[in-house]
């Protein structure tokens, strides 16, 4: 099992689904729901059916489904049942929390596996960059406007 | 075979490649260098190798290859040697045109099929409409910062 909210699909993203894919023979991916990431981020760009359908396109993924709206992460354990919970190498969960809790719930058997970071050198990889790099753009095409006219 | 510059992955981009597929057993897609992005749209957010590598990560997708950078599209067609070239519903090819041009250069059995628009309602769909949502959402954010200080 991956989860994550997946808005501007990026290398980042894919390589974390491929590394998880390689732990087991089916991966799950649970796409957080939009009230989930306004909650913890931001306003999503793009709504939860359009990232669960694009995580679904990817050869990585067996299965994508949107997350439970509900504010622990465990309600979603019981309908997948994962041998792996894999946690993308920034994901702000505590591994040895985490592993408490499943305890304490119920799953000691469940595994948890903290992935390593996407090595793209000086690439735009992360959504962040992505959004930057627009914003970047935009503010030069308004001050080029400033000074030569529409 | 495919084509298109394919920059903020979405939807639209999925449907296309999806419906490309169903026309024959191997979609080869076709990705834009960046000197061809730059000439015929804009400088790209994503370069061309990481372009590349998402596009071969999508499930209907069995080849993505690098666009060459002349200027003309039939040099690619003795490498991939396609039975039907798939236009997108809103690709600036021109189906006459394109087919005369085949013809001409000694491609006259390759198929030229034009491909339906991604129905979508009002999702989010295009990169025009993503970068669109990024700067608004960001030129919201500075005027609120303006009326409530930072």
């Amino acid at each position: 099992m991956a989860s994550g909210t997946f808005d501007i699909l990026h290398m980042g993203h894919v390589h974390y689904l491929k590394e998880a894919k390689k732990l087991g023979d089916h991966l799950t991916v649970v796409v957080a729901s939009d009230n989930t990431v306004r909650k913890l981020k931001h306003q999503p760009i793009n709504p939860q059916h359009i990232r669960v359908q694009l995580i679904s396109e990817l050869k990585a993924v067996d299965t994508a489904l949107l997350g439970s709206d509900a504010d622990d992460i465990y309600t979603i354990l019981d309908d997948i049942k994962p041998d792996i919970i894999a946690l993308g190498y920034d994901q702000i969960h505590q591994e040895e929390t985490l592993t408490k809790e499943l305890d304490k719930r119920g799953y000691p058997n469940i595994k948890i596996i903290r992935l390593s970071e996407y090595q793209a050198g000086n690439d735009l990889d992360g959504t962040r960059r992505i959004i930057q790099k627009i914003i970047a753009a935009h503010d030069f095409q308004k001050k080029m406007e400033q000074i030569e006219g529409h």
